[in-house]
């Protein structure tokens, strides 16, 4: 096919879908990355339809003219309102981060009672509803926007007592209703895996988003022969559309790793 | 001059700038008003210098475009970053949110110790420093970025134990240093003067900067002969990038009033 050697191209609005480039790392280390963060116009998740799907469609095109073999949408927001669209209207493989944690949830949960949180718009497009229910009828799906999980994240209040409080508030419903198992369905809450385990007890099955992604992405690959062909180290670039200096800063969190080629584009067209 | 009973034109990168709306309702209760909040974009308070500028063009272009005898820039950040660029590329008064708001400062102070707290970009920017300082060099000016405050405003978290928490690790440095006075330099805060004045007592002098704005418009509008002439009601007009749903439940906290006239534009061109 020619294009094994090209970079899997990875979008998000903004510094969240690292969480999936960490776990692209970890699963296909031998793989070149091309990210693209909208940190112009971030955060997605309280914006319409509409225009989610307009700047998802500039984000594509911008991946899409650097050269890419495989498309990764490491945003939830834009994987529930968009992803059909962009599959139709671009030729590449695409993978989306709803239906690899949906599809986990499903084999993870025993008593049939999955919790989700997200953005407000990745709650209100039933996205992740519609993905469980259409591998299991029978499962009862609980909901909860978080609006200020990712402000939290990227003020790095990680395991503050606010943090906490703020957890509390949004997860003890979901807990009342028994789940055992909880789908961190945005990139940004892998971060806060610690308070939500500690508040949601032992016995619940977190789900990242970004890991199952991660594993979808490497099975796609490899049923399409599309993996790197070279011994030769892979190299990693980042751009964004404003404010690399603080994406570097807050990224390197999300990444446990330094990151060397980062550069400001013009996106709006 | 003729342009009496035009509107006045404000603008915001959301809701925040309703704040101002609600103040020249009252101190200017003739005068009509069209806003427009980039919802599409906001929140721009953690976004670059020239992309801000690039957004404050576009909205200032099409609120011209509608014909409004005055702009006001009801937004701190904005003000702090492009003041100067609007006023020397359109031809109308432009009253910003940082002047109004300093000189009330330097006015209420008695120790000449300020305080200052706003978004990211509003303190990087150093403008409140720079517009204090112009009027009276001797004052010491404690600074405090607090990028939770926005985000628990627009969830309505504005009087719960996680918006406290957060503003005591906000503010307790202020506190520590002796401010006597305490600006709030962004369209948001004035929902949390509650909590706000709690945790810094009696004494402290909040500056209100939409209320001091409100009163810079009416001096203007009266300097320059531009009050409204006319004895029918006046009417107002609400315009936003994005999601006009949220904006109305929203906006309709922060002014306390029905919003009535709302429609969704497209701003990037």
């Amino acid at each position: 096919m020619g294009g094994n050697n090209k970079p899997i191209g990875v979008f998000d609005s903004g510094v969240g879908g690292l969480t999936v480039v960490k776990e692209l790392f970890r699963y296909l280390p031998a793989e070149e990355i091309v990210y693209f963060g909208d940190t112009a116009r971030v955060p997605y998740g309280t914006k319409s339809r509409g225009t989610v799907t307009r700047f998802a469609f500039e984000s594509t095109g911008f991946l899409m003219d650097i050269g890419i073999k495989m498309l990764v949408i490491a945003c939830n927001t834009v994987s529930a309102s968009s992803l059909k669209e962009i599959k139709a209207n671009f030729d590449i493989p695409v993978q989306g981060v709803i239906h690899p944690g949906a599809g986990a949830a499903v084999k993870a949960t025993k008593n049939k009672k999955i919790g989700v949180i997200g953005t407000e718009r990745t709650i209100s497009s039933g996205a992740y509803v519609e993905a469980i229910r259409a591998l299991d009828e029978s499962i009862e799906i609980y909901s909860k926007a978080c609006p200020l999980f990712v402000p939290l994240v990227e003020e790095g209040w990680l395991d503050t007592e606010v943090t906490y409080l703020t957890a509390i508030e949004y997860l003890e419903p979901l807990k009342r209703e028994g789940i055992d198992t909880l789908v961190l369905a945005c990139t940004h809450y892998p971060l806060l895996k610690g308070t939500i385990r500690h508040i949601m007890g032992k016995n619940i099955t977190l789900i990242d988003s970004a890991m199952e992604t991660a594993k979808a992405v490497k099975e796609t690959l490899k049923s399409l022969g599309l993996e790197r062909k070279t011994d030769s180290p892979p190299s990693h670039r980042f751009y964004v559309s404003d404010n690399p200096e603080k994406f570097v800063r807050v990224g390197e969190r999300f990444l446990n790793k330094k990151i060397n080629s980062i550069e400001k584009i013009d996106i709006e067209g």
